[in-house]
């Protein structure tokens, strides 16, 4: 190997050797099992690994190094297209969006400054403004694109700090929180995902700043209760400076009203973030869109395209209502903001909170012009209609109860005669033994059973399949 | 089309449709332009982007997508296997890794839990593993891949403040800021990357909480002055919580005298950090890695493998010399953490700021193990070489000035005979005609043009070309 070997270049050389390393690459992913993983104990996994020599003193020809990658690696992974994987919400990705992969890595563009991603930063813009006009937010919408669902809470939520602040005449991102931020406080459901509790901590406002509102029995916010959250906080002095409307909890995939907590968040003048990282894609489904209404009225939203919109990890958005908001966080650095750029030379640095990052929007687009809204629509409500099959059955069956009502892809159900034990070993069981990767979660004190469907593939008969199985294991659990 | 064409399955008809989109992808990249860029007007491309329809109803077939996004994209962006694109840390990228991205996309796994990356979870933890050792850190070491440098240094500092919290007796995670943050100090040197400043922002502190000791004229930390700001603080009632040695500047290179700043941090018994983003890489190099001494003392150590280990965006890390100090970060979530794990199934949400997390460790290993140590450490010098040959024809030339001496892959440079907009204007220029993608940063106050070497297939005689297109275009700028 010559060191021109080693690098992706766009050249005829370069796409010859690219195609030809690419052609191996997927011929190392071929699985001789058909199952959602091996049944390799985990603490087997951990040899293994330890078995691969990171960096030989002479390099190890690519096919090779492929090879051993698809029988070590590969072969022990999970496969998110097997429909006995439905323990999280964790897609099959689109061929389009795989491939896309290739080009955004060869092409290698960095979206924190426009000389590194002239044409990404133009592609950026755009998918955010698109996505801002679907969930209907006003034309000043704009966004960027994240590395997570958390990482897009995190940022909404920093944006609703230095927006507190800003009312305070403070610049929190210079001289630190103010001391009346320990009267602060960030209200959503107590189904919210952590990463809301996960974004005060790192802010420095600690998880005991955020309030949680119950829920219902189906897993929405109690809007009662959240009149009397916002009732109680306010008599004790505190300054609510959030609150987040989660559109699709993570066990349970409820929808808040989001139309009356915007009204709530305007009464309070507080910040309305909206948690669309799972159910934010229903902005795609004619039938289930109107489940968002009020989403339009949030100041930040969060998408994850690596969930319901099929994408590889990471792609993650987060998108701001009022797009003027993102000089909240603004930075100046010398060698990436340099003061004179011409029109249309816009530097992402200043509304991101990471530096140098990906052009996961190629990918995106590349799907979504693949795919098309009407097979979008239909692939998503085949998801929830799954779902909502799966929970009829549950209800019909002898040995199962659901737990709520489904809302979107998950059902979550519970097996009452058996104690706590016999529902986590089967799980348990059913993973170590790789025949099947369910949720498993805690709902009202006790362990609940889920199935989260991601795959438009799957079918009722795959339902059916993993119901059996549950309930095949079941008795032999039995104390 | 039907639904299963959409999605990347690995049985043999899904690995042949991956090939065969493969194919197209990798042709779509072909560049019929011999620059670092296109001349589209910045405000042109907008435009551009504007003419996709991210979503018409009915989908497109992918081969006329991908086109497409060569014709409007690829075409349009940095290409950063020109020898001319020389502005940031901004690497070509290896076919071992770009073609990994295919299998990490297809595969998605979710690092943040076991049963969503078995194999995945194992090898990231031998890499991490493997990468302390390198670094020379104990055995005890182990880390987490981030989304980047900002990432890593955020996730370093974050753990600093637990660390100094847990110091008061005080879960920082839960209850917020305690009244003695108010004095806490993080000190780093004035040419330290900025994503310092940007942690203390983020975690509530505020950048005004970091202070900035003075570089000598080559841009290191002068080893008196951190003593004396120490000394000023410690008078000043400031509790110092870290201090942050730079391994390798973004600008000049520069990597502190980190034996002297451990030795600092030690006796204040503040978290040492290292920001080893940039030169990090020198462990890999027998004739540079000296220049790191100090390193293996360091608390937590930032290494970017998407800049001198010529990986695509993302893929960082941060390893942590006592492994048990990630138990700081540590959450709790009902579905992701059950408390009955069997041995070996680590759910890496735990070391994280990130929840759902791509496996970039595959990259990384495919890339090291094909390259191997030899090649790996050749190239790396051969950037150093690059850098230095840069510096002296600098100084020979009669009319650019070596700004600091050649550390590491970056030559700084002025041009003193002509003014500040007449630099400002040769960067300028050559960006927006797609000649040359020049760095351009401030050094005392005034702008210095900077050269970053990051592609070992460029040569001499690409630094005489960019010189030279440099001196060419300088005269047309005198007033």
């Amino acid at each position: 190997m010559t060191w021109a070997d080693y690098f992706a270049t766009t050249d005829d050389d370069g796409r010859a050797r690219l195609t030809h390393a690419a052609v191996a690459a997927i011929a190392s992913l071929e699985q001789h099992l058909d199952a959602p993983r091996s049944d390799v104990a985990p603490i087997a996994l951990h040899d293994l690994a330890a078995t691969i020599d990171i960096c030989p003193p002479k390099g190890t020809a690519l096919a090779q190094v492929l090879s051993e990658l698809g029988a070590t690696v590969w072969a022990n992974g999970v496969v998110p297209t097997n429909p006995l994987t439905i323990a999280h919400l964790h897609p099959p990705t689109t061929v389009s969006a795989v491939v896309t992969e290739m080009a955004i890595a060869t092409t290698n563009q960095s979206m924190d400054s426009w000389d590194q991603a002239p044409m990404a930063t133009a592609l950026e813009l755009h998918l955010m403004s698109w996505l801002g006009a679907q969930i209907g937010l006003p034309d000043s919408a704009t966004g960027v694109m994240t590395s997570g669902g958390t990482a897009s809470n995190v940022l909404g939520v920093t944006l609703a700090r230095s927006f507190a602040a800003a009312k305070l005449d403070v610049d929190v991102l210079k001289t630190g929180l103010p001391p009346q931020a320990q009267h602060w406080a960030i209200l959503c459901s107590d189904q919210a995902h952590f990463s809301i509790q996960r974004a005060a901590a790192q802010l420095g406002l600690g998880r005991d700043c955020v309030l949680t509102v119950p829920t219902t029995p189906a897993g929405v916010m109690d809007i009662d209760q959240l009149d009397e959250t916002i009732r109680h906080a306010t008599e004790a002095g505190r300054i609510i400076i959030a609150i987040v409307g989660t559109a699709g909890t993570t066990d349970l995939g409820a929808i808040d009203d989001l139309a009356a907590i915007a009204q709530r968040a305007r009464a309070v003048d507080a910040w309305f973030h909206v948690d669309g990282a799972v159910a934010g894609a229903f902005v795609m489904s004619p039938t289930h869109r109107h489940r968002l209404r009020g989403i339009e009225q949030a100041d930040s939203v969060t998408i994850d395209f690596h969930k319901l919109w099929w994408q590889p990890f990471n792609a993650s958005a987060l998108v701001v209502g009022d797009g003027e908001r993102f000089n909240l966080l603004r930075v100046k650095s010398n060698y990436l903001d340099r003061g004179d750029e011409l029109d249309g030379m816009v530097n992402l640095v200043g509304r991101s909170l990471d530096t140098s990052r990906r052009f996961d929007a190629a990918k995106v687009v590349a799907s979504l012009r693949t795919i098309g809204r009407n097979d979008f629509g239909a692939m998503l409500d085949h998801l929830v209609d799954l779902a909502t099959y799966c929970g009829e059955a549950v209800t019909a069956h002898p040995v199962f109860s659901l737990v709520a009502p489904i809302h979107g892809v998950t059902c979550v159900f519970d097996a009452p005669d058996y104690d706590e034990d016999a529902l986590r070993a089967v799980q348990q069981r059913l993973l170590v033994r790789g025949e099947a990767i369910l949720g498993r979660t805690v709902i009202k004190g006790r362990p609940a059973l889920k199935c989260t469907f991601m795959n438009p593939l799957a079918t009722t008969l795959d339902v059916d399949h993993v119901l059996a199985l549950i309930a095949r294991e079941l008795p032999l659990t039995v104390a």
